[in-house]
């Protein structure tokens, strides 16, 4: 196990270190070359495809020079050595869905996009042990669709992205969506890699070819390196082992509407002991009106403009909307799962926890059945006019449900087009209507103050720039919440564009001055990101050089590109 | 924040790279400058004390050159500094309290040992966000006792390895207790460590100098350096959060005894169920026979001569002694916790997954009321004759308890002296008795099945080398189960001493061959470890070299020295 050859390669490529600019476009051998590796028809530098990969909803994206399709990790590894061999960039997507973060264009362009959406298969579920191995095409919807259709006493997490959204790329991101496996990255394990040297790395116990716990114990033996490969650029994860949650005998969904908007301060105090304590162990989510209202309606730019904040623009329209559409001030979704017996007991303790609130409009409890019920009463309600309200109420509750029994859906992200002028089609796809959204998303620690602060900060700028005080509040772990803030703008109107780009960089700033640091960024907030912590990023980036030192995989992904320093 | 100063740096280091020997002891010179960094009473190269820390528990230890104690961490970058410049590795240690896995004992001789043990400040309890910081030197049973002492409504996990183990180390060994919090490496944040280049890097968004969620939240931003810093040796971790569990309206301790040794499988078969399900969420613990009875007497020398185990040497008396103390043949404790309703209805669901179990002996439930109650009768039953083996139930019963409920205590490491011909004193202290112990930690996935195979497989091992087959299994997570063989022996035995060497290589050896992967190793193991999984260990190596390309910090711990490459 000589390491010889390895210290003499990166010490010339270090000595060799010239930062050359890149040519950013695939000359007719290059492709030719990439098609012997993985078949003609895919490997594309059609001027049509690349345009079609430089959408964004991000007010700036990128043009890559080509796109692969891989089908196995031989041929990523096959791709990798080319390369690395012809120093030319790559750019790995699972599903290409990072909506709002950048969605599926490089930080850089000129890079080969390598495409891993056809390595698609679900390799194992294995139910007594509660889990699945699947590849990066892998989506969401894919697996829950697959449980289903299986009858398998499973679930697996939801999250608002939509039914096509990669579970690899998604847990790589830090996602989380609103089970009790919110927290993605903590449920996985066993994630097999390829290095920039074109070696196959497997993390955890799968470092050991035989091991018997390789899907079902997390950090393995040795330095766990599963950390190092999200949020980065350090490898490309091509399988991985997703922990499911076994179906529970009883599932029963919460929700939780308050009536005034000061009210969400106390009310998160008063979850946090039940979060601590385990009583409550979904990551919940607590939505405001205008972030409700996106689901349900479009900007109503025959009445406003869109220089302004809806809210500061036209109040008076934004609440008679919200009441006729029964949009409280918050909206809360969570669940409760275990025996009968332990649901009752749990939901007691939530019934007693926010019992004399102020601002407390109703807290609810509804399960499968009690759902459909409510479904065909509001089938019938619609034709009363008076009690057609309640429709939109169970649409939103059918929603919030299926997201807590683990059904991906593509209702969740209508919210995207709020200022869009087109329609996205039946699967909501945010590149579709020209939509234009940026999600901005610290984390705070779970206090009362602490949500008021952050509303205080960053409502101003949101409104400054012209744009609603959207927020969703999600529970992350027993301690913090991650404030998910979409800057929801007109892609097609340059002005909105430029305002959303300025309103970005201001809220960023001001949210990092103020130490609420997001748990994820877009390529446009990366840069300010690092700034604010260069010792740390200092230590990635020697640790990035000793895996990749001519910077071939997704250069500029979180951290910066080697070549610019 | 450009890195060409680095770049050179690593450059000619690598240039430079001639396995050239150390000397393996400090000058005068060289402690007199360390004296001026540290204060001349917190260094000491004196024989009498470098054979101190030469004791350990296992086979075989290490001499270093020296001992510093550190203050502070500003002293630490400077020892850090000092060793960079002269060449001369160094080895930190928390507490030193790592038994049965090295103890203080670092992989090669000739280190200087950089001792944190005095760098013991709690800086911070957070009773609304439950979390602690702590220095390396702060031990479970000082962090319990403070939570005690000032009332708090806090408890933090506790382990078996005693109250003056320190909570950093444990954790960055990636130990487990006793509690809901179990997996301590996954209930901790923003690790504060000094790099081999001096620098300070802090993780998690403790990278972020104001971050408000530094403490609750533990991924950080960009890539997850925590899982590096641990079984590792990439720096010195100097300060770290702990999260800590608010004390709960009730913790009900619950006991499984066991009449059958062959039950163990099918119990796992229906406890199952309950992890996955979050109705179980501490990490409950089952004892054998053999490995309780360490816990409440010694080896009987008088009757055995310890070269066969006692279970093939004298299992009458094995059987008798069990019966009178009221050992069975496997013990399980654990907690559930919760207001008193979601405690009952907790309760009811394990009463019902055991009900009509084969070999179940008991289920009990007991509060520390009902224990309180059960101590004052065992001391009234102590002096009636037929009814003193109560009191042997009740202290075990107490001692599981105090596990549950966060409190540390010295009475856990009793199994250790097993084999030891001298006594320990009151803190149970392995190095004091010159007790012989080495842990095999395999990993299995939680079902009856391969705790079985892992029984068919390690029992004949340790027979064969003369060792009882004492065994604990722990509930690591929902869905794995790591099983801890210790093999007790007379270190004061040279022939018990050699067979333990012999017993540990071959039991390691057939586990790995198994595919049952230790989570965690002594030195002793790391080398096997190593060659099993080729690859993992290369990718690491190149990560240390970025960090530490002349190995100063803790050469081969884990990873193979790189000189010696």
């Amino acid at each position: 196990m000589s390491l010889a050859p390895d210290l003499r390669k990166i010490s010339e490529s270090l000595r060799d270190h010239r930062p050359q600019p890149r040519p950013g476009v695939l000359t007719d051998e290059q492709i030719d070359t990439l098609a012997s590796l993985v078949g003609e028809e895919n490997v594309s530098a059609d001027p049509i495809e690349l345009s079609r990969l430089a959408r964004t909803t991000l007010p700036e994206g990128t043009t890559p020079a080509g796109i692969l399709w891989a089908s196995c990790r031989e041929q990523v590894q096959a791709v990798v050595g080319w390369a690395a061999a012809h120093d030319f960039p790559i750019y790995p997507i699972s599903t290409g869905k990072n909506w709002g973060y950048g969605d599926l264009c490089a930080p850089v362009a000129g890079c080969l996009v390598l495409d891993l959406s056809r390595m698609n298969r679900i390799l194992q579920v294995d139910v007594q042990l509660a889990y699945a191995v699947v590849e990066p095409g892998v989506t969401q919807g894919q697996l829950a669709e697959h449980l289903a259709e299986q009858n398998l006493p499973l679930m697996v997490d939801a999250t608002g992205a939509g039914p096509d959204a990669s579970l690899i790329g998604n847990t790589l991101e830090r996602g989380f969506g609103h089970t009790a496996y919110g927290d993605r990255f903590a449920h996985v394990a066993c994630l097999e890699a390829v290095l920039p040297d074109g070696s196959l790395l497997t993390t955890g116990f799968g470092a050991y070819a035989n091991a018997k716990a390789r899907h079902v114990y997390k950090w393995g033996l040795g330095p766990s390196l599963d950390g190092l490969l999200t949020q980065s650029n350090f490898a490309i994860v091509t399988r991985m082992t997703v922990w499911l949650m076994p179906r529970p005998p009883r599932l029963l969904a919460y929700f939780i509407t308050l009536c005034d908007r000061s009210a969400i301060g106390p009310l998160v105090e008063r979850l946090r002991p039940l979060r601590l304590a385990g009583t409550l162990r979904s990551t919940s989510h607590c939505f405001n009106d205008r972030r409700l209202l996106t689901g349900a309606a479009r900007f109503p730019y025959d009445r406003v403009d869109g220089r302004q904040a809806l809210e500061v623009a036209d109040p008076e329209w934004l609440e008679r909307v919200c009441r006729e559409r029964r949009i409280p001030a918050w909206g809360v979704s969570g669940s409760i799962t275990g025996t009968p017996t332990e649901v009752r007991a749990a939901r007691r303790t939530l019934r007693r926890a926010l019992a004399g609130m102020r601002g407390l409009e109703r807290l609810f409890f509804v399960d499968e059945r009690k759902l459909a019920r409510l479904e065909r009463l509001a089938r019938v309600a619609a034709r009363l006019r008076p009690l057609a309200p309640l429709a939109s109420l169970v649409r939103n509750v059918r929603l919030g449900f299926q997201l807590l029994d683990g059904r991906p859906v593509y209702e969740s992200l209508k919210g995207s087009h709020w200022r869009a002028r087109h329609d996205p089609g039946p699967t909501q796809d945010p590149l579709a209507s020209q939509c234009g959204l940026v999600w901005v998303s610290p984390v705070l620690p779970m206090t009362g103050e602490a949500v008021e602060e952050l509303e205080r900060i960053a409502e101003p700028i949101l409104h400054r720039f012209g744009f609603e005080f959207q927020v969703s509040m999600a529970f992350l772990n027993e301690r913090s919440i991650c404030a998910i803030l979409p800057i929801s703008f007109d892609r097609a109107s340059a002005d909105e564009t430029a305002r959303a780009r300025d309103c970005h960089e201001r809220l960023l700033q001001i949210l990092l001055d103020h130490g609420y640091v997001p748990y994820r960024g877009s390529v446009a907030a990366q840069k300010k990101m690092r700034e604010a912590a260069p010792v740390y990023w200092q230590a990635v980036a020697r640790l990035k050089k000793a895996w990749d030192p001519a910077d071939i995989l997704a250069p500029g992904r979180y951290l910066q590109p080697l070549r610019d320093r």
